[in-house]
């Protein structure tokens, strides 16, 4: 068994709170914004600091590279750096730094693992300014092309090639390698860990997640004539739709939840009719069975709040995530790590989406769960127990190196 | 009885059409605009050619004069030059460019009136780019301070006086001055003159119309793991308010309409529940009571929303207008002269707002509409029959100089 310095990765931590802070003491560090741009410079001056290699690819993912005894495909760990608007300072960040964490302890330690140990940060996991989330994991793993990722904008329009360019981290690696498997420490985002009093959560499996973006088109007109027989104000059908999923996500609570998160129109002015209304809505249920259901409900919904509306209605892109199985030999290794080192641990779903569900199709991936102080999390008061989340990273860290040491 | 020059007028209306062309044959000018500022100086350019003293007033309001025998108060007449996003060539536009052509035509035939006449464009009317509408009317009428004018905000934080200064038109003249009169000439902005084949409508009032801008107050958290009935989604309350809003409009229409026209949420972006939202809505009818019972009606399905949303929910601004009635004297001027000209008439109720309805609370105010093509209107394929126009622009000019030059 090896043991990480606790103080070590607890200062790394620290010193990424300190990069992009937001206003009520989180973080604000959307993708290949400045900020982003500062803690992707830290990592990689603590990369080479360190003497891990430091390779960029071109999707901007950052790989920092420990060799081991064989040249084969690395054992990968690792999470994301960018936040939400309203970020917490350990979402994704924990994933990323206990990766750090690990292949500095080897090194201190003089332990050359048999295959090589990678650290990776995956560019805009959170979708906060480029949508959709987990996109440079998806393309890693072949799901979306490189193409694609490039040409994804933000509200301003900026393409995401442009901003990876604008900051310096348009790398010149490929996208997408072997890896020998895929390891993902992170925080909850749920409570049942933190009430429980348990250290970690071993992941088995996700939710299964169903999302969409909705557009609506109908006709701009004066809000005051124009009679109600005759609008076709798109709005007004993403309200209806946002009403009806929220309901949905209430009739399958506790297990099920329904998401509107975002609506955009236009011109969205007062006095005007919108001819254009975007939606983005999310379902997930343990059971996939059920959250199926949810999403067929939902599209029924936003079918009905198109009609009512008077609008037409168009589906741009959907999405689903969550349940891909885990690898049994990698989730092994974790119970294993958090017994041995006498850790208390549960079996656990993540109602969230990860990088590790994209990874999970290209290589066996497991993930391990901290806890978070009371489950609030891309909420700048998001916060974790300082030695649990140490002792979380005892147990992924032997977890890591079982594999990448194993015969 | 005078004549005014129609193909002069129609010349004007085109060129004024030229400026901030839209992308669909109409026009995108909104207030404050560098597009405004050009018109604006289109029509000083013509009031100066034309001999029209030009004066500016505090809110950007521009007054073109043509001195009478005596110093009294003008007659006013006028419109506003600004557009929404999606506007038309004639809405507003009709109003002050018929006003210039009377005067026009007043000299031209050397006939000075016993009254001064003048012609004003009101700044920011459709409420397009800084809210809400009619704010400069509201200004003069004292319904409003300069302050509070002057601190409205647009969509990028920009303040009104910023933009009036940085376009040129903060002016000298203090807001507000005794007027003898105010007449506007607008299109109708609904189909009933255009379908019965009708010249002129001469507006007896307006729908009583109530207008109100909402917030909801959350809590941002993860679209993912947090329970249902811990979230405080502020996008969801919009959204429940917005399609509660819509039902009202249904059940009181066809006379009624209630709209939900602009939402907008932060942080607004996929994987993140939002902590703020703010709602535009307004309800008309033409029954001042049935207006209040929408109204009521309204502001308790915001109530219900926030509550089901769990949000708290502030009123920022409400407005009211529509009920105020035109003054008799006014009105019998506009029907003497449709009759006097054997132009076709019928009364109507206005649904629209219109800075008439601020002018009524300090001075005898009427308007006349003319016909809107098919009732389309704040969308770029608004039209007018050129004949019918110009036919409706005599019956105005003939009754504001009646007035003018009344003992």
């Amino acid at each position: 068994m090896i043991e990480i310095d606790g103080d070590r990765l607890w200062h790394t931590l620290m010193r990424s709170a300190e990069i992009g802070p937001g206003v009520a003491g989180g973080l604000r560090r959307l993708a290949l914004t400045p900020e982003d741009k500062a803690v992707r410079d830290q990592l990689r001056a603590w990369g080479e600091e360190g003497g891990f290699p430091v390779t960029v690819d071109k999707a901007g993912n950052i790989f920092l590279r420990l060799e081991g005894q064989t040249d084969g495909p690395p054992v990968l760990v690792g999470s994301h750096l960018d936040t939400q608007v309203t970020g917490g300072r350990f979402d994704g960040i924990l994933g990323v730094l206990a990766g750090l964490e690990i292949i500095r302890t080897l090194k201190d330690r003089g332990h050359v693992p048999r295959r090589p140990v990678e650290v990776v940060d995956w560019t805009n996991e959170e979708g906060a300014r480029f949508s959709p989330p987990m996109m440079s994991a998806a393309a890693f793993a072949g799901v979306e092309t490189l193409d694609w990722l490039h040409d994804r904008r933000d509200d301003d329009g900026v393409r995401l090639v442009d901003a990876l360019e604008a900051i310096g981290y348009r790398g010149e690696a490929d996208v997408g390698k072997p890896v020998d498997a895929y390891f993902e420490l992170h925080i909850e985002q749920g409570p049942e860990l933190h009430e429980t009093g348990t250290i970690v959560g071993i992941v088995t499996g996700g939710y299964a997640s169903h999302g969409a973006t909705v557009r609506f088109h109908g006709e701009t007109a004066h809000t005051g004539p124009t009679p109600m027989a005759r609008r076709r104000n798109a709005l007004v059908a993403a309200a209806y739709a946002g009403a009806a999923v929220n309901e949905i996500g209430l009739a399958f609570a506790p297990i099920g939840k329904a998401t509107v998160s975002r609506i955009v129109a236009w011109p969205n002015k007062p006095g005007i009719l919108s001819s254009f209304a975007e939606l983005t809505v999310d379902v997930r249920h343990e059971d996939a069975a059920a959250a199926e259901e949810m999403r067929r409900q939902a599209m029924a919904a936003i079918d009905e709040a198109a009609t009512r509306a008077r609008v037409d209605r168009e589906i741009t892109s959907t999405w689903r995530f969550g349940d891909e199985v885990f690898d049994p030999d990698c989730i092994a290794l974790l119970r294993d790590a958090a017994s041995a080192l006498g850790v208390s641990s549960r079996d656990i779903k993540s109602q969230a989406g990860h990088d590790a569900y994209y990874m999970s199709r290209v290589a066996p991936t497991a993930m391990l769960f901290s806890p978070c102080v009371d489950g609030i999390t891309h909420n700048e008061a998001e916060d974790v127990p300082r030695e649990a989340t140490i002792a979380a990273a005892n147990v992924f860290a032997n977890a890591v190196l079982a594999r990448a040491d194993r015969p």
